[in-house]
This record gives C-alpha cells, structure tokens and sequence, in this order.
C-alpha cells in the first residue's frame, strides 16, 4: 500500500492527486488557526455526496466559537462504529451504543466543552433528551441520532442552550461543512484535523473524507478520539463495520500522547452510498480492498494529525518494535518506551540519552529477555547492541538524529517474528502548563 | 503497628524515642542540603554497632562532593538482598546476585554518577575489577564485596579512579558514617534519606539504622533505588531475607514517581549479630515479628522521604483502592491513577478535577467493571458516587483537600476485601525540566 504521508504546516491549497486504485490520493490537511479556532484559511477537502455538516456556537463552554456540530447521513447509508473501553464511558457514549443497535443513523450530535461523563443518570438522560430534540425537529426517530461530547468530565450537559442552538446547526447543514466543523469539535486542539482521498471504484470516482479532533487524554483503546469519516461508495453494512475495525488499529489504536485513554473516544464511518459506484457487498473483492485500504489511510492521517498536535508536543516520535514473539509483546515494549516520563523528556530535550529507552525496555515485563539479543536504532543509528552500548555508536551521530522535529525508534528483540508501530510524541513543560493551568 | 509518621523539613534533631516493643521509636529524618550534598547541618541517626561506613570523593562525575562509598559488615554477621526486576539490570546487579549466592558479604562498594548499566561485558568486568581492588587491599574473597552504581547510564565505569579512591574510603571507616554516606549515595535527590529506630529485644536494645537515595526512574519492582539497612541483632540468614522481602512489599515497592523501572535498584539489609541480644532463628517468635515491624517501619520511612525527593515533586499522595476482587487488580488501579500524566498534572495544580482520577479509574482494564458501585474520595470527601459525581460534592470541598500539600486519593471498587496503599507524588514543570535539562 502506496500511503501518501501526511502534511504538517499552512496553506496547503492542493488536495487532490491521481485519482486510481494503486495511489491513493489526497493529503492530510492542516492548517494553524488561532486561539480561537476561528482561522479564515481554507481546509482543503473533497465534499462527500450525501453527507451535510452544519455548526453553531451553543455556547456550552467557550464564546465566540462554534461548539455543536450536526452531520447528516442521506437516507439508504450505512453507519458503522467503535467506542472506547474506559469502562467509565460516557453517556453519549452509552447512547449511541444503544441506538446504534436499534436504527441506523440519520444525524450524529456532536459537541465540545463538555464531556457529559462521569454525570450518571442524569448525564445519560440529558443526551438522550438532546438526540429526542433533534428527531422532533427533523421528524426522524430519537434512535436514529448518535450523540457525543468531548471537553470536561464530570459537568451535567447544558441541555437548554443545544436544545435552542440545533435549529441554527440544521439551517447551516451543507455538503462543504467539514472544515467548519473539524473546527468546531476541538478543544485543546490547536490546530483542525481533517483528511480527503478519492480512489475509482468500478470507473466511478469515490470520496472519503474524514475529520477528527484530540490532543490530550490520548491513548484510544479498540476506538480513537473523536473521528467522524465519511463516504459516497455503497458500502453493506457488516463490510463497512468490518472495515473500519480494521482501519482503526494501526492507526488511531496505535497512538499515544500521555497514555490517558477518554471516556468519551468515538470514530464513525459513514457511507451515503450515492455515488453510482457499485455496491460493495464482497469482503474478497478488490473493491473493498481498494476501499479499506483509503479509509485506513484516511484513518491514519488523523490519527499522525493528533500526535502532531499533542498536548505540548514539540516532537513525533514512531516506536517500532520487531522480532517479538507476539504482537501483544511487541505492544508492550513499545507502549512502555512511548509512555515513559524519562524517554519524553529526553526527546523534549533533543538529549539522545539512550540508556532511558534500555530501561524502559527492560522493565517491559518480557519474560525470559535475553538482554544481549536486543539491537535498538534511532533511525539508522544502532545505539545498543549485545547488552550494551554499540561499539561504532557516536554520541555525534545520535545527536543528528535527536534534533530532528521527527524520527523513529526501533527495537529488534531477537525472538520471534511478530511486530508493531505506533507513533506517540515528547512530553514538553507546556503538556504540564496546558493541563496543570486550565481544566481540560 | 504503630508506625511514628516520617517528619519533613529541616533541624530534626531528636531521633529517640520510647525504647519498646509496641512502639517503634525512631523518627525519619530529612534535612535539607545545598546542591552540592555538603550540608553543614548534621543528619541525626543511631549508629549500628558491627557497621561501618566510609566515603571518599572519587571524581566518577561530580566534583567536590563524595561519591564512592564503603559499608562494612561485621565477621559473622548476616546480609540479605533484593535486586532490580529490569531485564537490563545493571552490571553491579548480576555481579551482587553471583557474589551472594557463593558467600557471605563483608564489604558494600557503591559509587554514585555512574550506573554500569548497559555497558555489556566490559561494565561486567569492571564491576568486578573494583570488587577486586577492595578485596586484595582488605584481604576478603572477591565474592565478599558486592558492587552497587547509581547515575547515568551507558558509560563505563571510570576503574582507575574508584582504584584510586577505595583506600581513602577504607581510611574513613566509622560507626559514625551514616549522613556522610546517606549524603554520597545522591544523584538528583535533594536530601539525603536517613531512618533511624530502636526497640528492646529479650532486654537489650536493637537499632535499625538505613539510608536510601531515589528521586527519578523510581518505580521499584519487587526491590528498591539503592536502600542499605543495619541492625546489630543476630539474625538467621534466612529469615532476614524473609524478612526484608517481606518489608519492601508495602514500602520500596508501593511507590513510584514516573513509572519508570530502574536498572539498578537494589536493597539491603545487614544483621552484624555483635548485640547482646538473643538470635532470632524462630520465623514465629515474638522477637522476630518485633524485629520484622521496626525493619518495615524503616523501610516506609525512606521510601516515603523517596517519592517526597521526587523530581520535581510538590505533594505527597497516598493512593488506597479497596474492595476489590484481588490485591493485584487493586494495584493495576491504583498504579494506572499514580501513573496518569492527567492527574499528576492536576494534582500540581491543586485543581480538583476528580474527572481525571474517574477516568483513570476506568481504564485500568478491570473486566466486568460496574461503575455504578464504585466511590471515590479525596480524604474524607466523596466526589464520586453511583456513576457520577457525588450528590452532595461541593467545588469548595474538593480545593480544600487539595490545597494541602499531602492528601489521600482513596477508591472503592465495591467488588471485593482485597486492597492496596501506593504513594506517589505529582508531575511539575520542574520534573521536565530536571530530566530535559539534565542527563540523568
């Protein structure tokens, strides 16, 4: 798989690239907004036939700003999801878990600077009370809207404020909304999150494009912050859940910013399925491999995006792992290195103090470790071998590595074939102002 | 037990107390040191009759200021020891276990500013050249001297100057040695740690007297940062090592400041018999349930002035779960809350922001989790009860617990009688800013 890397920076004003099955096209888009999020550069993308966005400011927490978003699947699409495994999940969590089995959805709600977590019943009645608003207003099912919330944990939902900004959120639904609401999900994000691809599907040209948001609190099990992508393909709905499982693993489940998984993580695929494509309806067929292939990569520019954008980060770090005996040994050690105060300060401090990702992968818990089979790089530069320091390791040569704004840090464990990647970022003085300074 | 509280700050100057079996005397004492470790003021201690102690400076990384020590153990006396779990233990690590498994210990070398650790076979041989060096010059067997480093990682140990400085180490020898070596053993701590206590066994007065340093990479795993305890009774072998393992479970082994899992962790505990009293060979007597308590009370006592030198620490946070199914899924709570950058974060900022610990709480990884039956508190406060936040918590409330500089995270699971205590502190500018600024 040809994956186009993703782009940091401004102005990026080209999103499309060759439109075939064997390159995906497209770009991860990001671009600088201000403290308000209210930035008047254009977030390039591919509007998707069949799917409207429309945003407001509720008012919910922050001025000036929009705050509720809703995104509208055309009637005959199909939805799919995954949801954090924070046992504390929240309520909209809870709710569109619940829904989801019973309809298929016609309107996602969501919005920011509050949680609706840790609220209990009340929390949970009051997001089903807003998904029974927006129903009435668009005369659809209750069961048939999905709500979410991300921001504070612990604060009941201000039910009074959406129930009176959804009206404006509705009237504003458009097929060019993505970048108004990439923007309007964020909260300690400072920059939007959004990623467009388009591939030919039976000599139709089909449209993926998807947004997310998230920058702390970042260590998403079996789902990912909150990502909403979407499609114009006719995808059947098994497939398109299938898929996006799939799609989600190397990609939002394999990030770290500080190792906090929310209680509120959430990624939607939806598939309008207007365009004239033909369905997708075979798991063997080079159609849904084709598919799969641009939604994951979709998935993992939003999921680099994120890093990019962690907390305070200063740096984007990939810790790769190989020659482990299972996958789940691999994640081990490299969660253990990612996670590791002592490995992100270093990284922080541009210090190639390579001793700290020796313990850290000694104190992984790998049984049996044979510490003198172990090779680790940054990069190219091999730093340990045989138990100890590389003899051809110059201080000068790790120190090129370090001052790099990205690199990887490999591991070689020596027993076995299995492997994994994840991608996470230092850990600066502003991950602590930003948490310790504001209640996020 | 009735533990006497470890006592903070400067000018402790009374280590005594009442000279009983059910009430361990002794006090833990801190003083503060310029950072240089070359505090005029005096560190306050029994001396342990049979234990001398000398340090000398060596010029491994620090200059003016002592960083090779010697502990020597009396002929006849006994030793046990624990050790790192880190699959990529130090040399001086794998050298002390070989050298305890063919002998009885007679002399400790410890150099700080160096860790021999992940130096391969050359750190190998010169952990045990120095061991060598201090052997001809006393006239014990190689395998009575066991190596311990602490400092930076992957650099050679400097032979030729600890070579030269094992003789003025050995010049200095004395009862007296406690401060001054509880002094050479620092690297980024703050303070030196000393814990001192007296009890009467079978009429005679037995001391306790133990020094430790720690203050980064401290998650200790069945063992603890450099930690040397004494006593003079007479004591079997084995049930001092039963004894010690016993003790640094609730203390070296029940605290962490980031997590990480030291190379060169390593915990001893001498018995030089040369007291009156009788030997204690009965795991079931009295004398060794007495003699047990006032070890483990020494052992709180320096692993608790341990996470108060944490790096960058600015409060001390016990963290109780209880009811839970096993001891070990109380501690996967517990480490995830002590470990989560979120509410180490907010702990620095005094902010209750109880939704972080909930959080935390939830993604611990319990299976079949009901939230609904779990409560959590800050000291005596609830804040949160049935899913959510509790009814009656107040703001107010929260701010007041945490604006101390000392506080209980307690947790409930509801689900069980099993239960843990961990101490940990929280995450400050100043945690990044030792460890980006400085190699440790």
């Amino acid at each position: 798989m040809n994956l186009v890397p993703a782009v940091q920076g401004k102005n990026i004003n080209s999103v499309t690239g060759k439109l075939s099955n064997s390159d995906l096209a497209g770009r991860c888009l990001l671009d600088k907004v201000d403290d308000t999020g209210s930035s008047n550069e254009a977030l390039v993308f591919h509007p998707v036939p069949g799917i409207r966005l429309g945003a407001t400011c509720a008012g919910i927490k922050y001025n000036n700003r929009n705050d509720l978003v809703v995104i509208e699947l055309a009637e005959g699409g199909n939805c799919a999801a995954v949801f954090t495994r924070n046992a504390f999940c929240a309520a909209p969590v809870t709710v569109a878990r619940e829904h989801l089995l019973t309809a298929m959805p016609r309107y996602l709600l969501i919005n920011s600077g509050n949680a609706n977590a840790g609220t209990g019943k009340p929390g949970h009645s009051a997001a089903v009370e807003s998904c029974k608003t927006l129903a009435a207003t668009r005369g659809c099912a209750i069961n048939q809207v999905l709500p979410f919330s991300t921001g504070v944990i612990g604060e009941l939902l201000p039910l009074e404020k959406i129930a009176v900004a959804i009206p404006d959120a509705l009237t504003s639904l458009t097929e060019q909304g993505w970048g108004t609401a990439a923007r309007a999900i964020m909260t300690t994000d400072t920059v939007p999150k959004i990623s467009s691809k388009q591939i030919e599907l039976s000599g139709r040209t089909v449209t993926i494009t998807g947004i997310a948001k998230g920058s702390g609190m970042i260590r998403p099990d079996m789902a990912t912050m909150l990502a909403y992508i979407a499609t114009d393909a006719l995808v059947d709905r098994h497939l398109l859940q299938r898929c996006l499982e799939s799609a989600v693993k190397p990609s939002f489940n394999s990030i770290t910013v500080d190792g906090d998984t929310s209680t509120n993580d959430a990624c939607v695929l939806m598939a309008s399925g207007v365009s004239e494509s033909s369905p997708i309806t075979d798991e063997d067929s080079a159609e849904f491999a084709c598919f799969s292939a641009a939604v994951e990569a979709v998935c993992m520019d939003l999921a680099r995006a994120i890093v990019l954008d962690g907390e305070g980060a200063t740096k984007l770090v990939e810790v790769l792992v190989e020659d482990a005996k299972t996958e789940s040994e691999a994640r081990d050690v490299a969660y253990t290195i990612a996670h590791s105060p002592l490995v992100k300060t270093a990284l922080f401090a541009s210090d190639p103090n390579w001793g700290r990702i020796l313990a850290a992968v000694g104190r992984a818990g790998l049984a049996d470790l044979d510490v003198n089979a172990i090779k680790i790089w940054l990069d190219d530069v091999c730093i340990v071998r045989e138990g100890g320091r590389a003899k051809d390791y110059t201080e000068a040569a790790g120190q090129r590595v370090m001052d790099q704004s990205a690199l990887t840090i490999r591991v070689a464990l020596g027993r076995g074939d299995a492997s994994t990647r994840i991608l996470t970022c230092d850990l600066s003085y502003d991950y602590v102002k930003i948490n310790a300074e504001y209640r996020s």
